[in-house]
């Protein structure tokens, strides 16, 4: 089972390794991370350097394929090269996924037409932009395309994909190996349960970063 | 205010990015990632590679430390000069913290004696070895000290000490920001919650795994 994560520069750490940290260990799992060049990624967390071994020219096939999210300009829903990789991977995939605005990558391969899809809370009306109709729940589900709302969303997508993937039992071994058992110290984690000075705060400091990015 | 992960080869990826999510965005935080060598350090995460770009010698001083555990045999507790450097750190830390097995190195270190102190719920046995009291708690606070249990703890961890290091309305908005707002599967994350022979089967599984790094 080929598990394929799509690396850029100025991706979100934690978009992808949440969800890394579920499917690598899944029975039989073989993971590649790919980027336009192998080599050190600069994610958007402080700059921590990640290393994807595979360029996308050594890819042509996946089992499922994740892609993680960012924050900032450097998203690669520009890149050309990128777009038609995750366009021709998708034809071979069982499951094609994204965490936080990742979708937003899908989109503009041209793969979420008139389907339901979500992304981070604060980037969920970009979504029509791509044809796609934005819902607002953790984990959205159409058709093999699954994907997962804001960064920390991709521990929830991950362990519904290895109920699909293996097994019930499987993925409740996985959650109870990495003890999640969630219990921050505030119950904050939607713009629904947040203090709305502070979602309006975020959110027109993330709509300008997203500005940058479409 | 000064943040230092300690990295080394066959650390969980996620016990470090789970936690460095958050703290990295701390107003005023500067982090680094530390490790024996600088360089492409081998996460026990599928062969995930990260980087730390300073070497043990680069950094006398944190505000902040932050310890990752490991599922094998590769943690750093028999290494004498990372225990020498943890406990050097330590002097000069406001906060030093763990996720997962972490705190064995903690342990190791000398710094746990009879301190209350959590790690893994599979390896919560191991922590008298070095005068700790286990506690199974998802977050533990001793004076300075602050651990985490398994893995994904260390997101929890990191908005508690958030709260410490700014104020809740910056924990609030970081957790915001990350949309934190769990909603796994199943409700298995923690033994108590879990069906007994999954416990039992991870259990058999991790010991065999622990008892390699000790």
């Amino acid at each position: 089972m080929q598990i394929v994560f799509l690396f850029y520069d100025g991706m979100t750490a934690l978009d992808a390794i949440g969800p890394h940290e579920i499917l690598c260990r899944l029975p039989g799992a073989s993971v590649k991370r790919v980027a336009r060049k192998a080599g050190s990624i600069h994610t958007d967390s402080a700059g921590l350097m990640v290393t994807a071994e595979y360029a996308l020219s050594d890819v042509s096939h996946a089992d499922v394929l994740l892609i993680p999210g960012a924050g900032n300009a450097t998203t690669q829903q520009a890149h050309p090269e990128v777009l038609a990789w995750v366009k021709s991977i998708h034809q071979t995939t069982t499951w094609t996924t994204s965490v936080c605005t990742g979708s937003l990558i899908l989109g503009a391969a041209g793969l979420l037409k008139n389907l339901r899809a979500t992304t981070h809370w604060a980037a969920l009306e970009r979504l029509p932009t791509w044809g796609a109709i934005p819902v607002n729940d953790r984990v959205v589900e159409d058709g093999k395309i699954i994907t997962a709302a804001g960064v920390s969303a991709g521990i929830d997508m991950a362990l519904t994909l290895a109920i699909r993937l293996a097994s019930p039992v499987v993925a409740q071994s996985l959650q109870l190996g990495i003890e999640y058992d969630p219990n921050p110290p505030f119950d904050v984690g939607s713009p629904k349960k947040a203090n709305p000075a502070i979602v309006e705060a975020l959110r027109n400091r993330l709509t300008a970063s997203f500005e940058k990015s479409i």
